[in-house]
């Protein structure tokens, strides 16, 4: 009945996040170790947390008697050997989505869990936990809609930082519909194309915005993605399934307040992720701890994607990025999943 | 084949419109006389129009052999005696509400078209011809819904006339949802209660403004209403059924446009009467030329509302005066429909 | 003031709509000859209406004296010839679309009409006379939004005739897209791909059923549609727009009942395209039946989409129709407008 | 940073949630002892919870030192006893409504409480954190709408257990309404009228339902309630404010799936309160234990409700009940707040 102590690596935004959801709002853990590159950010929310200690080196935060789980809240680049490590230790992690940067790493780490035959890794597409996409899948694998045909999204974020660039809308953006789009239709995507509109004039020099995805699954269904990172609005993820008998859509925000004034009826719209997705966020991490404590017995420490989604959505907007170059569809390789058994 | 020929008496804001119904959207009919207290604007009028004239005296305008049939927006207090001039010379009549501005005349118009045998008065309660109550009557007569158990209602204007006072928010307003809950209820209203909360402070000095109005049926069914005159944001006219199966709500503005922009979702609320109501307008006008032209045979010149409707509507805003003033309860006092055959 | 006396042509389906619209709806007109090539058909129609007569021949109906204007409600393949018969004797024509049934023949008649430098020909693409359309484009072209980047639409249909095929969906129904983009937009449609999911289990053998096109206009905007022609559920037809500064949603259906019971809350599904579309069949009509009485001095009887339009929509659907064999994108063939003076 | 030791006392359904609440969802908190009359519901419950004790006599598991905080879930008629042992041993209390069963005993309570200066006791008005109704606060209190001058309310249950009576209609149901006017206008109400319209016919022999509730508040603003416990629909709760500049509305229920199939659009309705306020008792709990860790140094245990707005609830209620029984308008008695120092 002891909480379950986690080290919560890379503590900008994101981690920050983190390391307050499992101080104030998860039952069951805390955060016994953080760590950062900026040492002194790392020292500053360790000071703040009772029983939370800074530690500079994040593979010895890994390796720390104390930590029991790790969260990966690092940059990209570093997931590779964070990951590795924390199979070496048998450390349970929940690791922020890249799993890595480029595919061939991505499937080695898939390769190194499989063959030691304990589920460490789970992937942080928090969407699976948004209560209205498991809604919307409990919707689809009820039946009552019959065959899902077609998925259309929308993904608008009011602004990105200046460095954002094309490649990043494909790879931090559209990752998110690779994944829903797995998750809803159980089927891997099989190609993918980039369509570029004439460019928001309000968008920064250089950056196609907005884009189009057009992807095609293993069974020949169609997915469209209208990607906007500049609309000026406000976050909007809105998706719907049109299917054999009947369509179902999430994410209209017209639910909330509705208010009228000045002649107009409306409400607010979700400013930004953490309005639209702090629940998913909070149940992803409650479960994921829940998955953790649990896994003892089975050797499965995970309640969410794996490994293997993480390589699959690394896969495809690799596949993605190709297309944003070129102007053509793109098939999506991937290696055969039967082909790793354990994955 | 020939077309209606209409005499339309009173060509105000209201009264022009019809003029302008009539000469350019409805199907089987043309104005053939105006008629205004203020001589030049019904001379104006009738000079835009082929084959229209201006009569100066409202009964001559009824009398006219040009005239088959007349449309009154003049005055409430003209109607009685326009009323019982169209009924003497057989014309068919749709009037504007009132009936006549109070009970025992009103009674006297029923009495007199009774005695006729012929039905020729339509009153001008429109929103039956609204596609939204049109579709909420035809779901509750369904019976899908099992028994209809209570009414809420909304009434909001943006402003009124600095002449509007608080038995005209009864008379004017309130008139509307009292036909509307004989319509929907297809029963009397027996006893009225108005409320007076405390004022908007945006109201003019000694309107009481907003008004709750609490109304019980025959039955024993509950009816509330709000009256809202000065809310300065749109016309909103909202009615919601709760029903022993379930409910169903008419009126919320939800529908059109759905633009984002500044953070906000919504759409466009309703301006004015002419926009929410055109459509009843035109298929209340289109409908009543119709049932004109089919009545020489039957002797039912109406597809509406009756002088009737129009009694108990005048019947029902006389005790919710009195409960204005009062702040108590009222009976409503009326005839029993049975004892005038014919009405 | 006499009527504008209309002879209807092709009393089908949508030709008998268009009788009874004129007859009972439509101020201004009458239908004085109606045809079609089932001759009983014809004339128990004019039988039903007073002044009205059967002409066994089209070009003798378009030719009668007593024909002022002509509605072409006739199987495509006889528009050409009628339609240069409407434009020899100077007869004014609502056409149905398609205009013609292929590229070549349009252009002739777009030609023809030019020569003749007067406007008689209007297209019956009728969604840009409904009111949510008309709403959409006064909101683009008043600026609050920005520049228009994106369209998304959808189009569905609960069930489609079994002569219905894999090129009827791009010619019946992508058509009204084609004249809605070309009208939100005001600029052409350069190239077009028809990609075909997997298809609804529930379709005929054969008809690839759903249908998505990808359009870019000539300022590299995106349009992309799905087309659904077998969703066994209502018909819905939907179009966003996104801009720069916001974005718009019409055809969402969550207005107008809001009914509950057995645990779920919405509303009754627009069933067809009459109830969807008849408000904009009747505004069509007047306002073509107006601009008819209108013209005789300007030479322009029109109040619409015209030839052109009609010859535009042709020339993408053609370009649709060789992308939904070859499974590319092709580009769209149209002869430059400034050649043809007056069109 | 260790735990809060919780008792909860009653574990009926809602004492039940609240354990699993605190045991699985809620972070810096665990139920070491929990009681009910029922002595092997609890033992089974303690038996399933590390550390967890079944403790026999409810003031034995307020006294045990191995408890900081206690919940209180039971029957009505017990809390007065054991909120003075709360009292009297100084531990911080949430309390299900009702304070206690009448007015005098409440009074008490509240009294006690601000003789001792310490802010011990919270009520379970778990609405206040549902995240709707603390957008609509701030809304109204941001002053965007102006002032507030009606309050619209509807509270629909399914269905309620046979035991159900009229009274408990106004005492279980309304209760929580007369909490929200009180927590949305910041005033007393001093008024209230329940009126019994014509009952369901599904409703049990002898149950008035539906009802309306009249109320007025210090300042003269006019809220009403339609309560109806029998809808046999699902459970529904909407509250709309009508304010100087404009209005507002919660609880419409259209915003999750939107599915189409059958011909309808809609979605899911809330089916119980746990669907509908889960959200809120989470909220509830985890700021009530932040409270509480929070309150050693100022003395205030509570954030929410105090126990001077259960008297003020009890208070309307009673008011309420009488008014359900005479079928008048029944004027509030309450004691001055400011002769209460502390309360």
């Amino acid at each position: 009945m002891s909480d379950l102590r986690v080290a919560v690596l890379g503590v900008g935004v994101m981690g920050a996040d983190h390391v307050a959801r499992l101080t104030t709002r998860i039952s069951g853990a805390r955060v016994s170790v953080v760590n950062d590159y900026v040492t002194e950010k790392a020292e500053q929310i360790a000071a703040a947390i009772p029983g939370c200690r800074a530690v500079v080196d994040p593979l010895d935060a890994i390796a720390d008697p104390d930590v029991d789980a790790v969260v990966l809240a690092t940059p990209g680049p570093t997931h590779e050997k964070q990951l590795l490590a924390c199979l070496e230790h048998g450390k349970p992690v929940l690791c922020e989505k890249p799993l890595t940067t480029d595919v061939e790493t991505a499937l080695g780490v898939v390769k190194r869990e499989a063959e030691l035959g304990r589920r460490l890794i789970q992937v942080g597409f928090m969407r699976r936990f948004d209560h209205e996409y498991a809604q919307l899948k409990a919707l689809l694998d009820g039946g009552e809609l019959g065959r899902a045909l077609v998925l259309h999204c929308a993904h608008r974020n009011p602004a990105v930082p200046p460095t954002f660039d094309s490649a990043m809308v494909v790879r931090d953006s559209l990752v998110h519909e690779v994944d829903v789009t797995r998750f809803l239709f159980d089927e891997e995507i099989t190609s993918i194309q980039i369509i570029k509109p004439a460019a928001n004039p309000g968008a920064p020099q250089g950056l196609a915005d907005p884009q189009i995805a057009i992807m095609r699954t293993a069974s020949g269904r169609h997915v469209d993605v209208e990607l906007f990172v500049t609309t000026g609005v406000a976050y909007e993820v809105r998706t719907e399934v049109v299917a054999e008998k009947g369509s179902a859509m999430i994410g209209l925000d017209v639910g909330l307040i509705r208010k009228r004034g000045d002649g107009t009826w409306g409400g607010q719209i979700t400013p930004g992720f953490r309005e639209r997705f702090g629940q998913a966020y909070d149940t992803e991490f409650q479960r994921w701890v829940d998955a953790v404590a649990a896994g003892a017995g089975s050797g499965d420490h995970t309640d969410g994607p794996t490994a293997w989604d993480g390589y699959a959505a690394a896969a495809v907007c690799e596949a993605g990025v190709e297309s944003l170059n070129s102007g053509l569809p793109v098939d999506v390789t991937m290696v055969d999943r039967a082909s790793i058994p354990g994955a």
